[in-house]
C-alpha cells in the first residue's frame, strides 16, 4: 500500500547540537506537534524515513512513546492515517546512529543535506538539490529544532540547502512549517 | 520597516463551521502553535492580515491573550521576531466580520478562497490563483482546522483552490503545513 517518492530521501529533526536565541549550544525538548507534522508531511510526500535524534535517554523514550501510541496502541486504530504517518518514524540518538542506518538499508550511506535560515555562499539551489536526487543515491536532509542547527554541523554537511527565503527580509518559519515547504518545493511535480 | 507582498492578500483560520473525523460539524479549540506558526509564515512572505475565526468568546479571549503576551507584553520584548508576527493576526466572531474588516481598509470586499484536501471539478490552480492576484483587488484565503471547513463553507466561495497533492494518495497534512505550503506556492518568487 505504501507509495514512495522514486527519490531515495530521508528527512531528520535535529534536538542537539542546536542553538539558541544567544547563539549558545544546547539540547532542545522533542515536541508532540514536530513528530505530527513532519511525520504527516513525510508522508504525504513518500519521505523513506523520518529520524528524531537526541542524545538525551529519556527524550528519546518520550517520543518513542508519543509514537507508540499512533502506531501500536489506541490512536492507531482510532486513526490510521496519522499511524501510516508515525510509522515513518526512527528514533536515534545521534547524526551517525541515523546515517548508519540508512547505510545498512542502502547500500551506502545517505549524502548529507543542512537547512538553515541564513545563505550560505556555496549553498545549492532547490532545482539543484532535486537534480542530485534523480541519481536515487541516499539522501538525507536535517533540521533544527530551537534556533537552528549548529553551524559545526551545517559545515560539516555534504550539501548546504538555500535558505526558504528572504522574502521581505523576514525569515523566522517554525521548523515544521520550513520542512512542509522543503518538502513540497523538492519532491511537488516532481515525485 | 514592514514590507508586503505586492498581491493584496489575506489568509484566515476558521475554527467554525468545521468538520470532524465523522464529518459532523464542530467548532474547535484555538491552538497555541496554529496561530504562532501560521502568524509567522504569514509575516515571513508578506501576507497582510492574518484572521482567528470563533464564534466562542472564551476562545477569542484566550486568542487575544496569547497574541497579546507577544505583541504587547514580555514575549514581545523578549522576541521582537515573534511580535513582529503576532501583530498580523486580527481575531474576528465570524467570516463576516473578517470580510467586512478587510473590506474597510481596502474600500472592496475580499474574494474567498477555500482550501481543500479534495479535488473540486473546478478548483483553481495556483498558478491560476496567482494570476488573479496580479489584479491587486483584496483576497482572503481561508483555512479549516480540525478535519477541515465544512462544505457550505466551502461551495459559498468565490473560489475553490486545488489541493495541495494527491501525492501518494496520501493528503493529511497539518494546518499549519498547509498553510505554509498554500503561501510559498502562491508568493515564492513571485511577491
Amino acid at each position: 500500500m505504501k507509495t514512495l517518492s522514486r527519490f531515495n530521501l530521508h528527512v531528520a529533526l535535529i534536538h542537539y547540537p542546536v542553538i539558541d536565541k544567544k547563539g549558545d549550544t544546547v539540547a532542545s525538548a522533542v515536541t508532540n506537534l514536530d513528530l505530527h507534522d513532519i511525520a504527516r508531511a513525510a508522508r504525504t510526500y513518500g519521505i523513506r524515513s523520518f529520524h528524531v535524534i537526541t542524545p538525551l535517554e529519556d527524550q528519546r523514550g518520550l517520543a518513542a512513546k508519543i509514537v507508540g501510541h499512533w502506531t501500536g496502541g489506541a490512536g492507531g486504530d482510532h486513526n490510521p492515517k496519522r499511524r501510516e504517518a508515525l510509522e515513518l518514524v526512527k528514533i536515534t540518538a545521534s547524526l551517525d546512529e541515523t546515517r548508519a542506518l540508512i547505510a545498512g538499508e542502502n547500500g551506502e550511506p545517505p549524502a548529507v543535506v543542512a537547512t538553515c535560515a541564513r545563505r550560505y555562499p556555496d549553498a545549492y539551489g532547490f532545482d539543484q538539490l532535486a537534480e542530485r536526487l534523480e541519481t536515487g543515491s541516499p539522501h538525507l536532509i536535517i533540521f533544527g529544532t530551537a534556533w537552528g542547527l549548529h553551524p559545526d554541523l551545517i559545515e560539516a554537511s555534504e550539501i548546504i540547502l538555500e535558505p526558504i527565503g528572504d522574502h521581505q527580509g523576514y525569515n523566522h518559519l517554525s521548523v515544521r512549517c520550513a520542512a512542509a515547504i522543503v518538502m513540497d518545493r523538492l519532491l511537488m511535480s516532481r515525485s
